[in-house]
């Protein structure tokens, strides 16, 4: 295989701020530590790009399928929290996962449908990840705004 | 203990772009899927911010280190490369790190032990991760430029 290949590229400019770049879209981040522990809280913190890569993966799986399904989604969000171990290295334990989809006669089996399918077929990062990750969902029906 | 939650909420916007937000930093974040798999390649591909959260965790670690052992580093790099399996969900099989010093003297003893220490106790980032790890580090010796 031939694919570009997956290259981050991370430079310190001072404290614990660093600007990394990726390889394969070329965009550039800003990455740093919270105040307490020296750095500027100029960045992402590691941690967090790791919740934010999580559930972007499976967020995409989820968009993609139900589009496929033609469900009228009008909004979508996925929220992710974790719970870090007491003791160092402090890595997550567990991350809660919570979808939630807006839209029009939104089909409750299409939603877990898809959800299982990102989370035990597609999603890498999940595949990748050595924690516990629980997830639930949520469907909020789309209402027409009464008039003024 | 009462720390701030880690938490990130993901809003949906159009195709398979998404605004990221997080509640340590309050950094808001950019996601997007390749335009082969439907996306519009504006924004950072969840397995990019993944290898961000790796290089950055053990990065930051790493220059903590050695700015408490009183080395004079110039510049740092982290530089992380993921393989991918071929089969779904395509996870990172092998992650490799190359960590770059620059600097005056710097001891080559410093820099093992502080890989050594972020990779086994104080990487959170790491620890989460379901993938081999391997790394390698270089020096280099910093100059005076010559005169013009």
């Amino acid at each position: 295989m031939s694919e570009k290949p997956y290259d981050a590229t991370l430079a310190w400019t001072e404290g614990l701020q660093f600007v990394g770049k990726t390889s394969q879209s070329g965009i550039a981040l800003v990455l740093d530590g919270s105040s307490e522990h020296g750095g500027a809280d100029s960045g992402i913190r590691p941690q967090e790009a790791l919740l934010m890569s999580l559930a972007g993966c499976t967020g995409m799986d989820v968009i993609s399928i139900l589009k496929k399904k033609r469900q009228r989604v009008t909004g979508f969000w996925v929220n992710a929290h974790g719970t870090r171990a007491e003791e160092y290295p402090r890595r997550f334990t567990r991350i809660e996962l919570e979808y939630v989809v807006r839209g029009w006669g939104i089909s409750k089996e299409a939603v877990e449908r898809a959800i299982e399918l990102s989370q035990t077929k597609y999603c890498p990062v999940t595949a990748n990840l050595n924690a516990e990750v629980v997830y639930t969902y949520r469907i909020e029906e789309e209402t027409v705004p009464e008039e003024r």
